[in-house]
């Protein structure tokens, strides 16, 4: 049977896989790190060696920044097969601090764990060279076999994932043609645990907002004029205190307009996950959940919408004491949202009820930083249905389908600049230490991550 | 009549007056600036001399920062006169930026104004050396005409009021005999308005305190996390935000014990005074008194208490933005005190208000800074009716009874180590520029400065 030998060939190549991981690995592509645009490039250039030696159509497409990877499997122009497009990112985040290393961040190395379990250890390993090596791995195992993958696709990798991506909106739209799919496939995401497959179907979306508190025109002394001056400080913590009610719900109007529940069957999949709340609060040092009083830890992060504030300033911050009643206070706010939320008409709530709360002799200027919307792949997606099905049958359990409360902008992209869907599966863990020294990858998550992307693209043609 | 020959030798003696004072205003006497330490002793050194030339006994007492001048009027010891004790400070504040300055700020002119009033323009004309000078030209005038001053006179000044007083309370410690008197004088202190003299009789307390509120015990992505993890920011906002209720009021337990009403007489006065409440807050930008409803501004700021938050700061302050829960989050508040409040009940009492508001898996760190109490001069104190009737008669108005907000440190060391209440007078304007460039001192206010003291100290001996 076709699929047992292709993945008998994945497990026959797996060292010459880690050779070709390990390759790219040796390559320092930190993005944001100007002395390092020379390995970027290098690291582009490696990956069309290697899908040009795998029978891809392969370039490496300049833009003013660090370039992108754009591959097309050949021959497949027209055909009826499901089109994917794959995205990954070759370039990394810095290593700094050095000496938090066990060892050089650029010499790869397996490292062997006391449970048995091993580890490529490396800067890049899982974020995000390891992930992205299990799909080009998967096709190179597929085409060893048939010449012939499956479905038709497209990779695309960039290079400034790590900086902020400020080339990709605009290579989006200029390339719109030629990296259309049917969907995307994003690997940029974790497991549930090192036994358990994820998908995840929900990202928040985000909305971030600066305001600034203006109340006399210059600094005053809290002697002279305490008592009788507004102080911007204090007018700032009356407002922000006030977001959020004693339950955790948020108080601006028509702020839950378009917040959609999810539906049972999901919710009753979330329950077998047996999410262990203390475990994930105790990580980091708490014990109790601080968001809505109703709603347990995953929906909290994964599928209800948040107001943070994340950062804010005003007055004497320095040593010592000054009894100033400074003139201004700033805070930077943020709200993460989902479904259906609508990211412009809340900030105008917000700006409204700022406003509105605003005392005698008082100003606010607005700053406004991102706005996204909340995106998802619809529960009853073929695509989800398949990969999860394929999923199920390489791990042995039940795939997960999980959220995230964060964002992956390059989701968004997708979405906004060529109206596609994305598929986000990926076999990182929560322990990899991405951003962190001591990066790694677990070899069992390359392994059968090559076999999973394997049996996906095999189940999305069926 | 004596005291009629001794204004008369003060008018006469006016431009000589004015040239010992330019003398003192050249030195640049800068206290904070180790540059001009040389210039701070000769300062020390040119009133040692000016002393001794009257008839004091005055010398430079060394410090382990800038020199005291103490000076001691002659034959006087053990007589059964009133014995006041001077005090002022001839160092000044840094003169930058330079380049806003109409002039050298070390060459002292007089200005004539349009208005026919004339100004004495210099660092240090108003603060304190113009103020000091009208003292010490009074009793020089009193001494021109007979040899002995009405009242057992001793001087003090210090070098280092701008730059913290580091060694004022050692010095007062070390030196208790010689420097207590009856009453201590304090020139540091202004005018009502430019024809109405004031004696400032209540001074507000201070307490100040530091607060970190913890959560998470490393700062958080709020994608990951945000929903379920405490936000210490958004604690500390709700915290502060509470302090103060609607009305202004201060919410912290038994906070107002303590606070005195001021005598129906005296606020009567006050009413009398006609304070300009839209033009004080007009200044800097302000319309509406903020302070508690039920009190005019006067009140606000002279006879009750307050809170205010001088610092805050948490989480990211940079430009753009960044998604994080932050560890930690701060602040600096600060209460002013009026009447017998006690800064430390009050300091535990709102840490404890603080504690017990203190949401789960969130802690606080507390950081004491100074406390201090009000101090004031009792309205009935027979040092108050004479000083008052002796402004009164020179110059043809009532004299205001007023508060000062802030505090001036010298009073409450002046209570705390010799356990000596201060008589303040003095004959400075709000528009005197202290501080800033273009520092002025009116030429009435140095003239008539040293007739009110001639008065005085003529009304002390009564």
């Amino acid at each position: 049977m076709m699929l047992e030998n292709v993945l008998q060939a994945v497990d026959d190549g797996l060292d010459e896989s880690l050779e070709r991981l390990f390759s790219l690995l040796k390559i320092k592509s930190i993005s944001t790190d100007p002395a390092f645009k020379e390995e970027c490039f290098k690291a582009a250039e490696f990956l069309v060696e290697e899908l040009n030696g795998i029978g891809f159509e392969a370039s490496v497409r300049k833009t003013s920044g660090h370039p992108m990877v754009v591959a097309h499997d050949k021959g497949n122009e027209g055909s009826k097969k499901p089109h994917v497009l794959f995205y990954g990112h070759y370039d990394v985040q810095p290593v700094d601090p050095l000496n938090l290393w066990d060892r050089d961040p650029f010499d790869p190395q397996i490292k062997a764990m006391e449970d048995g379990s091993k580890r490529i250890m490396a800067r890049g390993a899982a974020d995000d060279k390891g992930q992205l090596m299990t799909f080009v791995e998967a096709c190179r195992a597929y085409k060893a076999i048939k010449d012939d993958l499956p479905c038709s696709v497209t990779i695309f990798f960039e290079g400034e994932e790590e900086s902020g991506s400020p080339s990709l909106d605009d290579f989006l739209d200029a390339n719109k043609e030629e990296l259309m799919a049917d969907v995307a496939l994003v690997c940029d995401t974790n497991m549930w645990d090192r036994n358990t497959p994820a998908i995840t179907t929900t990202l928040r979306g985000m909305l971030t907002e600066e305001l600034v508190i203006t109340a006399a025109d210059m600094d005053l002394h809290s002697g002279y004029f305490g008592g009788a001056a507004r102080n911007p400080i204090e007018v700032l913590s009356k407002i922000l205190g006030q977001i959020k009610d004693e339950n955790g719900h948020i108080t601006i109007p028509e702020f839950y307009e378009g917040v959609l529940e999810i539906p049972q069957d999901v919710k009753k999949i979330w329950d077998n996950l047996k999410f262990d709340e203390k475990a994930f609060l105790g990580s980091v040092g708490l014990s109790h959940p601080a968001g809505e009083k109703d709603r347990s830890v995953l929906e909290q992060t994964w599928t209800r919408p948040t107001f943070e504030i994340n950062g804010i300033w005003g007055g004497y911050t320095g040593d010592g004491f000054k009894t100033v009643i400074p003139a201004k206070a700033h805070a930077k706010v943020s709200f993460r949202l989902v479904g259906e939320q609508d990211p412009h008409k809340i900030r105008e709530s917000f700006r409204a009820l700022v406003k509105a709360t605003l005392p005698e002799d008082c100003g606010v200027e607005f700053i406004a930083h991102g706005a996204s919307t909340a995106t998802r792949l619809p529960f009853d997606s073929d695509f989800l249905q398949k990969a999860k099905s394929a999923l199920d049958e390489e791990w042995g359990v039940k795939t997960a389908l999980s959220g995230i409360g964060g964002s992956i902008p390059v989701v968004g992209d997708f979405k906004n600049h060529l109206g596609m869907d994305s598929l986000m599966v990926g076999f990182g863990l929560g322990d990899d230490r991405i951003h962190s020294p001591n990066e790694k990858y677990e070899l069992s998550s390359f392994h059968k991550g090559i076999r999973s992307w394997v049996r996906i693209l095999d189940k999305l043609a069926s």
